[in-house]
């Protein structure tokens, strides 16, 4: 931690190492810390409509200072943004601004202008630097460590994009104020994850912590700082996503297959609660399959219930479709290799694995048991 | 050399190291060749209608016999293929064959499909297997080599893609039978180059025997072997095209102002051709520059007439615009840096080098000198 309460947390990835700074006042110091990296360059900011109004203005200044002039591409916001039309737009506009490989393309906002704005700074010219400013707590934990980048298609989410890692990442804590705390609560999720995939201390912190981490101050910054480095840790591991990092998908199985059931429907049901309620889901499953003790099952539900996380199917509102159709939706999953099933399962809080060849029999009498129609 | 004359090149990139095999009836060899590498998989055909109505059915009948089920995506032929709506296309129609990440794409065609193809095979799920079958000379000893992919943007061309290596290249000689005579001359300019670059033994072969290359058989397989041969090194010094690999650019600068101040219009001036006139212009201005001999300015200008080649810019049909313009479509080229003009000049047959802040003036005056109108 530095004296001003930022911390550090560097992914090593050789030649494609970055820091990630975690701290209060961040967009503010935005331009002294790119300058610093990126010395003599110029940048287009990439947000949308709502993250552009709170933040885009103190951005553009902080660059100004630090003598960097910047060009703003604002966007609609919302899941549907994270087309091919607009990756085109974003790539138009980079060039029609004249960037150049060694210039920067910032995604100031949440997972969707990170993950759009990356895939376009990864393909311009090849390649582009490419710096992140996340807003929210979700893309501070998540999105902003590993490099993946994409846009979904007809056939799915994420289904296109590249690897292609960040230069630098600023995680402002006090933009998370401005959150609904809806949405801070499902970023929360993904906190939990790293928790329950290997870090079983973490989890029991969180336990006794998690009330700190959502008011805000160093308890927040500790929670994302131990988040990135997890995430960092798995990534370091296996950057190109060939094995353990598979496991950063924890909860992420059922997750996707209740979002894509909820027809990505935010008003019923957004991604960190899909993914919360996955998690409950693979940790009952596995207590089903006796490789956990129901009571490590229990002990997620009730910490996602207390923090005010959806962790049953039931809780989502609305109908959904039989669990034959939900079996259908997890069978389309990017995740199935060679029409297996792959989940990641568990033996109790922190030991999570890949498992391969689950039985679809097994997971569809599950859902029936577990279905709330 | 294999017993049945295939030669194989070995592009050593550590993990993503591949082979290239040159050599007659490869087309009728690829399921095979393709079986041995990846077995089990599942491939999608990218094509153009000319290519496809030759080689087609051939290629599927070769992968069904290796067990390999196949599905074709058949674009329109031509440089507007190279663009963000054709792209869409391809990556739909890979997803929509339910390819996994393991299965494979195939690029059967000139450079369009190859650079499309091999952009589409790099983002689709995050990267996919890549196999080219280049079908013309110029994919056979240029973009099979190297891994850089792309598309046009209404800002110039090649200006987003990624890069990404084949797993396979297969560069059939025979298919090059069926090409046009001009469209195999303005591959041949790309053979040249590789001599140019740093082989003048290479190129001294080629003043010889450059006639047998235009027939076929041995001589024909040996130059383009010696091509994959001299980019593969160039690339495995500099994959990602920070330093050395810029030497690739011999004649790129000169000869792509000339495709645009042409509009791209394939009835005046084809990229080889461009690439011709400009490795004659480098030559040239390296002379008037006083780093190079005029005599060797003079040699090059004779193999390239000598072939049918066009070697200077009154060999352009049409008018052209005048000097001052073409510095403008110069300065645009993507390989601007900061503002500088980067040029690759050359002391003298195969000692070409990287000049960074070549005075504009100076290229300017060369190009009113030299201009015909």
């Amino acid at each position: 931690m530095t004296s001003n309460g930022t911390v550090k947390v560097e992914v090593g990835l050789g030649d494609r190492a970055y820091d990630i700074l975690i701290g209060s006042g961040l967009v503010g110091r935005a331009g002294e810390e790119i300058a610093a990296r990126l010395p003599g360059i110029r940048v287009a900011i990439v947000t949308d409509e709502n993250v552009a109004r709170a933040h885009l203005d103190p951005l553009t200044a902080s660059l100004d200072k630090a003598g960097i002039s910047s060009t703003a591409i604002v966007l609609p916001a919302g899941e549907k943004t994270k087309s091919f039309a607009h990756l085109q737009e974003v790539v138009d506009g980079v060039l029609a601004a004249r960037l150049e490989r060694r210039d920067a393309v910032i995604a100031l906002g949440g997972g969707v202008i990170g993950d759009l704005t990356g895939f376009a700074s990864g393909i311009v010219r090849r390649g582009m630097n490419f710096v992140q400013i996340p807003t929210s707590l979700l893309a501070q934990v998540d999105s902003s460590v590993g490099g993946k980048t994409g846009i979904n298609s007809t056939h799915g989410k994420n289904l296109v994009g590249v690897f292609h890692q960040p230069r630098l990442v600023l995680a402002d804590t006090d933009v998370l104020d401005t959150l609904p705390a809806r949405e801070f609560r499902a970023g929360y999720a993904e906190v939990a994850k790293y928790g329950l995939i290997d870090r079983p201390d973490f989890f029991a912190w969180l336990e006794k912590n998690w009330q700190e981490v959502f008011s805000g101050g160093p308890a927040r910054t500790e929670a994302i700082a131990q988040s990135c480095r997890a995430k960092a840790d798995v990534v370091a591991r296996d950057e190109f996503e060939t094995g353990d990092r598979a496991l950063l998908n924890l909860g992420h199985t059922f997750g996707h297959a209740l979002e894509a059931a909820t027809a990505y429907d935010g008003t019923r049901l957004v991604h960190g609660e899909g993914v919360a309620i996955g998690m409950a889901l693979a940790h009952r499953f596995s207590a089903r399959m006796n490789l956990a003790s129901p009571d490590d099952a229990a002990r997620v539900e009730a910490h996602l219930k207390a923090v005010g996380l959806p962790w049953r199917m039931a809780d989502i509102p609305g109908e959904l479709p039989d669990a034959e159709r939900l079996l259908a939706y997890i069978a389309q999953d990017k995740k199935v290799s060679r029409g297996a099933l792959t989940f990641i399962l568990t033996r109790g809080i922190g030991k999570s694995f890949i498992a391969k060849d689950v039985p679809a029999s097994e997971v569809l009498a599950f859902l029936k048991e577990n279905h709330p129609g």
